[in-house]
């Protein structure tokens, strides 16, 4: 069997923000040149002046029109653009496609629409920052983070390949799943999340009408809970927004929960009250050991 | 007026956990003498061994007798059984007895019914640590943090400002609230955030039993999100258990605002989704930079 690995002539890179910055620092030495594609000037300037790209252009074709790997390094809805747009046309044969976005079924969907020839595969590194764009790029983000792949119908052994080395170069570890579960997963664990601490702060920010001191009380429970909802609208507004079915499955598991739990409170039996909470701390205290997070 | 301060010829700590053993340590040049109760041996050992206390027992009768400032360090059910049993006949007249459960109407109740002489005043510092236990105690746990201070039908001009003086020794920063209206406010930033930390966990254990790789997928996100559920249930029952009403109130306030979303969500508008967003990231980053959290 042929083993995962990964070089390139000519990478090209779309979408130069922190994902993508992050990912031209660290595959470096595994392409001759790397173009970044924006269309933002300064970004541009910036990504050429530190040296994280070789050329950059604010233009599509013109960036990916010689490279034999593009990475779509974008907004979910600018990847659907572009994969559904001239992409398919402007790539050369053999070329392999992968793109970052968060929701991977529309992505994925896309792809397998390109012409016959492109080596297309959605990927989803799970990782990130709290500041976003260039400047904060991080050879270091993909290392030891999930970094998933999912297959399309333009994806062959050989693009399979290719990916998992691409995944290796950047220290990540792959998990191969198909579109419709890594969506409703992500659903679980990432966009529920940001739902709910987005109606978290709206809840406390309600009662600050009535009530200042509650901003000055709230401490580091409310912190963590409530950072998710200071995440880029843009991005979270795409991400949730191509994953609507899989995120109102998850809401309706969630009432369900959190009306069992208000049932225990309000019956005043602590013994069932915290039979309830156990179950819940346990999943959490394992999870955090087993995987380390 | 007179000023705030605090001194003790013998401050008497019940409770040798985290918080209780924190404040010996920072509280050490305060008072002349600490004794320490606890019904723990081995944590009366720790205590004595570490010179975190100068005695320790496990009689609160014998441990608060000669004290002339005692400060109930337990869970909040056992600081109520407390304060409701024999303690208002073990003190002496004058002594200032504060507790710092983080519920504070049932308590500052029982308080408020101890005979006359005693100086009882209700306190909450805002601040705690993952890890809980004697062995965790952290001379500055208190510094910076908010520290709210509920007066009782027992609460002296004096006790008052002897109590500002504890905090003031404790590097905190005084917030001084009606019990109620405390009560209302931590239900909103301190317990709604743990039941919703507590169903998330529920939900993405429940997506786990069809779809082990929930698990593996989770990260920083969900990380934060369900922190809170790894919370002690002990310490959280007692908690959430004397705070229903509340909470009952801000759960019915949190359901409004997580279904305004979803219903934007499904509505797939993109723009008034974004409206329902940006006030909450606004909300947050205000928050995040004008409290420095």
């Amino acid at each position: 069997m042929a083993a995962a690995s990964f070089r390139s002539r000519h990478l090209a890179i779309v979408g130069l923000g922190l994902m993508g910055g992050s990912m031209a620092l660290t595959l470096r030495d595994y392409a001759d040149t790397i173009t970044g594609v924006d269309p933002g000037p300064e970004t541009r300037e910036l990504a050429l002046s530190r040296r994280i790209v070789d050329h950059a252009t604010g233009d599509l074709r013109a960036g990916v029109a010689d490279a034999d790997a593009v990475i779509l390094a974008a907004p979910v809805r600018t990847v659907i653009q572009i994969v559904r747009g001239q992409i398919g046309a402007y790539l050369r044969s053999n070329t392999l496609l992968i793109d970052i976005g968060s929701t991977k079924q529309d992505i994925c969907e896309a792809m397998g629409r390109l012409p016959i020839g492109i080596h297309a595969i959605g990927g989803h590194p799970m990782t990130g920052k709290e500041i976003s764009g260039l400047a904060s790029s991080d050879p270091r983000l993909y290392v030891d983070r999930p970094f998933v792949l999912c297959p399309t119908r333009r994806t062959t052994p050989a693009t399979r390949l290719r990916a998992l080395g691409l995944v290796e170069a950047l220290g990540a570890i792959p998990i191969e799943l198909d579109a419709a579960r890594h969506d409703r997963l992500v659903a679980a664990i990432s966009h529920l999340p940001y739902l709910l601490s987005v109606a978290l702060v709206s809840t406390a920010a309600t009662e600050a009408e009535e009530d200042e001191a509650v901003w000055q009380l709230a401490a580091s429970g409310f912190r963590d809970m409530s950072r998710l909802a200071g995440s880029d609208i843009r991005m979270m507004g795409d991400i949730i927004g191509t994953n609507t079915q899989a995120i109102a499955v998850l809401l309706a598991q969630f009432r369900l929960q959190l009306a069992l739990l208000e049932k225990m409170l309000l019956s005043r039996d602590e013994g069932k009250l915290a039979e309830t909470l156990q179950p819940a701390r346990e999943a959490r205290l394992h999870w955090a050991s087993k995987y380390n997070r």
